[in-house]
């Protein structure tokens, strides 16, 4: 099945707000098997979204639009639409009373310009936004099915896992459950990772789960989208490559799905019973930041210092925390510039004593300095976790 | 003249990448005067990519194409414009040797594949890149001149700046000179901003000078964009309209053009010959680590501190800094929602005692922690600069 994306709105086509909808809506049907073969974006002109629609219309079986269904006059998209099928707008009574009890409920009164929102072109399929005033809606134009939906990201997200995807898959014929199940690591390359991972049985022989990988350095995201015909048999057939997977990638796995390295340490830390200090040099509070805000992470963390002269054990000590971990830099001098680097000694101090490794890393000043936050919040989710803190990771240098 | 943009590629068409060169593009452009009417993206595919040339070439009096001319095989821009003007590809000799004598100073032999990246449509006008081995190279399609130009950011951000906006503004007839004006301001909203801006004599009158805004939550950014026959006389032309600006927005401009409120703040205090500690609650670092790293920061920077029990006046004398700022949030409580707030109290010492202000911000945990932030940077530079503290800021709550 071809599905499209169009975007509109004078923001997204005058690069004023980055395009992170698109890229979001591309990669979500992207993991359920559905693939984009065509972007637009367009303004909030009329003559550009109704040669857009048409275009869009001979070319594809099914468009997401995005965007344009605001209250005020420059949102055109269900205007546009009625004009491009040939119909009339018509009142949503249903939309128009389900607005009205959210204003009441939050003890308002609904502005005039609501009412914009619940004109849908006549015999559009009304799609439901249970968080926003801008309901969707599904009409047909030439040979493809257009879905539309609201710029608010929080709202597109929503309606397009709830009721834009299942649509999409009924469209194209593509039935079964859906699952994406994620890894994030930290001291592999992706392409490094797509060696540890070739030959997985059931990953090549199947070809209903699909593996990738998406780079947010210092971190690495591997993905499987997996397809099956109920929940039961994606889990039977999952569970295994997801061991596979899990075993092969070892160590450097610092979290799974919804999870984090900052809340697998902080969880850790707090199931032991323990407390924590930090002490930083170049970093600048940048550990200290990334754990401290967590909820539940006043229960654990005592202190942060940022200084020059620090040492994990007087930290421990003088701060009365169980646990201390201390992240020194040398760095290399000069100005910045790629090849700049720095030697990085990661201490942490508990009761039994200190442990430390030294690692050096070059790519300039900032790469520089989110490696070392990586590093050292991973060497004591490592050092919690009773695993080796000194495995070489591939961004370093020896 | 109607310009188009159109980015190649299947990272950018599956969203596994966020398309800022789209955004970076459309705003420079937006800058100097040229307005894009359409967006275009699709994959590395022969057919979308000639159908996505054919179809520009029908609307637009200009094409800026993005990606595709790297030396693999899944790059196929040069084959496919040529295709799309019925000529044949032609090694361009001057780019070979470019490359060879690139690669010969860095002591490395040339791959065979880079050959491709000399291979130009017949009759093509070549583009330079002084910074890599995808060279750009202009055609005309149907219409439209097409301007090829590669994905790597920074190669794509200099060609668009030397070499293409010239040539788009020698097309579009549109002769002189531009020049951008950037300030940073913190406390004021958009629409507040364009309010307080209003009716300036100069940017009413005279339509080249476009003012224009970009929300960087908490900064706001604004933006004199013009254009003028000479340097001279857009400076002429410029200086009593920034000035005005500059004296409308006030207090709130933390920074003008390349400068940052933490930038101001470093060399403000190294000017007067003064040493800082930072002491933080729930800010967690973030302060300390948008100060700290910055170049020249070290002789400046002499501690910070991340705990709950902090007074600027006590963390002044335990330092042995000159300045000392504090800032100590009290949170709602409860789990994060839009309407989570903080009462946040910012403290600075100095030789001459302490200042102090309190201020209530509500948004959600990480809005509240960005704010807090900017907030005691804020009022710090304020301190320094002789300028009142407590000014009240527009998200404020009373």
């Amino acid at each position: 099945m071809r599905v499209e994306i169009l975007c509109t709105g004078d923001e997204i086509l005058t690069g004023k707000t980055v395009n992170t909808n698109y890229s979001h809506m591309a990669r979500r049907l992207g993991e359920v098997g559905l693939d984009v073969i065509w972007g637009t974006t367009v303004g909030d002109d009329r003559a550009s979204l109704l040669a857009a629609f048409a275009r869009a219309g001979e070319r594809a079986d099914a468009v997401i639009v995005n965007g344009g269904l605001g209250p005020t006059v420059d949102d055109l998209s269900q205007e546009v639409a009625a004009e491009a099928c040939g119909v009339k707008l018509e009142l949503s009574d249903y939309w128009m009373q389900r607005m009205a009890e959210s204003y009441a409920r939050r003890g308002r009164v609904m502005p005039a310009n609501n009412k914009k929102q619940a004109m849908l072109p006549e015999g559009a399929e009304f799609i439901d936004n249970p968080i926003g005033t801008a309901c969707g809606f599904a009409v047909t134009i030439g040979k493809a099915r257009f879905f539309f939906t609201p710029g608010v990201p929080r709202e597109m997200r929503r309606m397009l896992d709830e009721q834009v995807i299942p649509r999409l898959l009924k469209l194209g014929g593509i039935t079964g459950v859906t699952r994406l199940k994620r890894f994030h690591s930290f001291g592999i390359g992706e392409s490094r990772a797509d060696e540890m991972l070739a030959g997985i049985p059931g990953l090549a022989i199947d070809g209903e789960i699909k593996l990738g990988f998406q780079a947010h350095f210092p971190e690495l995201e591997t993905k499987l989208a997996a397809r099956g015909a109920t929940e039961a048999e994606l889990s039977a057939k999952l569970s295994a490559i997801e061991a596979e997977v899990r075993r092969r990638l070892g160590n450097f796995v610092v979290a799974e799905d919804e999870g984090s390295l900052e809340r697998v340490v902080v969880e850790k830390l707090k199931a032991g019973g323990h407390t924590l200090a930090i002490g930083e040099t170049f970093t600048s509070g940048a550990i200290a930041s990334r754990l401290a805000p967590l909820p539940g992470a006043e229960a654990v963390f005592c202190k942060g210092v940022i200084a020059t002269d620090i040492a994990a054990d007087k930290l421990r000590t003088e701060s009365g925390a169980s646990h201390a971990l201390a992240v020194l830099m040398q760095l290399d001098p000069g100005s910045d510039r790629p090849d700049f680097g720095a030697t990085i000694t990661v201490q942490i101090a508990d009761g039994g004593g200190m442990v430390q490794r030294v690692a050096r890393l070059v790519g300039g000043r900032d790469w520089v300095r989110t490696g070392a936050t990586e590093l050292g919040l991973d060497c004591l989710r490592r050092h919690l976790l009773g695993l080796p803190v000194d495995e070489r990771i591939d961004f370093e240098r020896r």
